[in-house]
């Protein structure tokens, strides 16, 4: 295309393509090293901080919120959890993360991550922009790719990068850069998916509660002191129409009660989705100056809590190669990414397709499934082995010695 | 019936179904404690000795055969194993028991199992009445149940006892004289089945080698020095008809080359079998005067190594509990027998189920369930945890102190 068809064009040796966490933590570590970058999204600001999404974030991840100087928040708002409760059978059964493998996670939801490091951007003349429109990518397999795009007010603007990064999330356009027949799409569907509320209400239990029951699966989660998010398996055809606050509640706590007399606070329902989800993985990681990072390479169930976590490490790893690359090793610096990044990536995915068959009851299981669940969650909560498997993968494979 | 219809009738405290390891373990146990029994079985001797089964036992379970005087040939014939090999991807990667959770188990073949039990009871003067016909249990509701069969000389005989205990096995008539409507049964149906070949050949690896490869699964187990058993994931419809010797040899080799250059040692097929398998459970394990234990009441696929050491784990509960019930607590001590045996039946139905969907290609599998696979394998063996994880279940959870 010609230039004439752009108002501005602006050169930095990175092009973001998403301003989620992925996006943005990778500019907030690329533009600390001294490397600029422009951001792009679709979204507005506004749409991403109310679009509620995962909570919990594992301590390596935490920490670097706080040690790359992105902000402390976290360490006042957001609140450590030293393990989980799986209910079954009616009882409680505490796995602590702390005493087992030495790591916790934090309470911390993702729109704070979100406005955290939007916030730490703005601070440091990190350029970012939201609302646009009609984004393309030009160019990947060259040495000059460009990224163009409308900017709410009409004008339209061109990046030239050395390197372009899709982060672009589970609808990532990116990804189809790559050709169909240079690529591998990973997926599996699922015959269930999460009724997600947020409620005006007190905590009803100080750490995530992730509870089997032969009704199906519920998980009772924290968001402040008087506002909580829950969720429960329900049909992915469901319609939030259908379900007045009294259902809701009466469902959450069928599937939570217990001989030890469990009952969750109950209070108004502010917010209720249906959230499908899914596994997906796309490989590679990587097209010629573009390089895939977070949701828009691979997604997961979000029974792990892995999703977002993922994406902050893909990033880690993306923002070290990149500076590699531009510090002059070059584009060869980036065949690094994918196998650095992917056995993570695998792990996370087994993970999270194994929290969700543990926890889940599956249209059309037999009394054989659920007792072998009942089976499994006995030995994994019983042993010592079995709590410390899930407590690893669950607290993300902490990198730091503990 | 009258007695008429038998020509002898004999009265012991507890009558035996199945001449099995778990019946004939049952009767060594209580012919200690000075508990006689009668065990019958439809099999003959010779039929049992040669049928080849299950070949690994639990340190505990061996120990049991040392400590209670069956016999100590396990301690010179059989072979301590400390781990187990997984292979996948091409690699090798070692399971070090001993070092993980210091227990270890032993190969030696349920066939000998079964020849030192035979033994033994023929030295303590044990009644085991092997190839017997029309056997029928009659009043296990009564305080005064009775078998009555047919020897292989054609006369009738009558057994008046206490207790029965059905020990017959996966095709168990016993399980059958629980009601319909006061039982429940639990199954679950592979689809897949093992080839199972004996050849005459130098051992290929020390230890056990289950193999996941893209072509399915393959399991490397030993017997004697000359002598090697190995199996291949195959359709339950397979017959053995169609495999001459180069085409298993060509199987096997296929399911576990690897960077390493690993082959087996090929030798002539001795025998060959496509064994079924599928996970079963019946509940309640007793009914009466009745209880069931082993394959009779559950059976597991064979990937686990679970189905032999199960049987033994239910009969030295059950010996413990039947000594309680003959010694003067009566039919209310076998209540204690179904909760104390049902814990392990069922955390052993969830490993031998996870070790076989971890290791085989299921039909119709997709890419995604074959890279979830491998990502699953490589946090099995990659972390101490999943090691651990591993170890502890296929070492059968022991009991005593390591």
């Amino acid at each position: 295309m010609a230039d004439a068809a752009v108002d501005t064009v602006a050169s930095v040796p990175v092009a973001v393509i998403g301003a989620g966490p992925a996006g943005l933590m990778l500019a907030h570590l690329l533009g600390r090293a001294g490397v600029e970058t422009i951001v792009v999204d679709t979204r507005t600001r506004r749409e991403i901080e109310t679009t509620q999404r995962a909570g919990i974030l594992e301590a390596d991840a935490a920490r670097d919120l706080v040690e790359t100087g992105v902000s402390d928040r976290i360490l006042r708002d957001g609140c450590e959890h030293e393990g989980v409760e799986l209910r079954f059978g009616g009882r409680p059964h505490h796995i602590d993360f702390k005493q087992l493998v030495g790591a916790s996670v934090w309470l911390y939801p993702q729109t704070d991550v979100f406005i955290d490091l939007a916030d730490a951007l703005d601070r440091d003349g990190g350029a970012v922009h939201f609302g646009v429109k009609d984004t393309e990518v030009l160019g990947v397999t060259t040495d000059a790719p460009r990224v163009r795009y409308t900017a709410p007010d009409g004008s339209r603007h061109e990046i030239r990068a050395r390197y372009v990064v899709g982060a672009d999330g589970s609808r990532s356009m990116c990804r189809d850069l790559v050709p169909e027949d240079r690529r591998v799409r990973y997926g599996k569907e699922y015959p269930f998916a999460w009724f997600g509320i947020l409620a005006e209400a007190p905590m009803s239990a100080p750490e995530l509660v992730y509870a089997h029951s032969e009704h199906g699966f519920a998980l009772i989660s924290q968001r402040t002191e008087t506002v909580q998010r829950m969720y429960f398996q329900c049909s992915p055809e469901e319609s939030v129409d259908a379900w007045p606050d009294n259902r809701i509640w009466e469902t959450l706590q069928a599937r939570v009660a217990g001989q030890d007399g469990f009952r969750l606070k109950e209070g108004p329902v502010l917010e209720k989705t249906v959230l499908r989800f899914r596994s997906f993985v796309q490989e590679p990681m990587r097209w010629g100056s573009m390089t895939l990072a977070g949701d828009a390479a691979h997604t997961v169930p979000p029974t792990g809590a892995r999703g977002l976590n993922l994406a902050l490490h893909d990033v880690k790893v993306l923002a070290d190669v990149l500076l590699k690359a531009l510090g002059g090793a070059g584009e060869a610096a980036l065949d690094e990414y994918q196998p650095r990044a992917l056995q993570r990536v695998w792990r996370a995915q087994n993970f999270s397709y194994w929290m969700t068959q543990l926890l889940h009851t599956a249209p059309g299981s037999t009394p054989f499934d659920l007792r072998r669940q009942l089976g499994e969650l006995d030995n994994v909560v019983g042993t010592r082995a079995g709590r410390t498997y899930l407590a690893e993968q669950y607290t993300g494979w902490p990198t730091r010695p503990h």
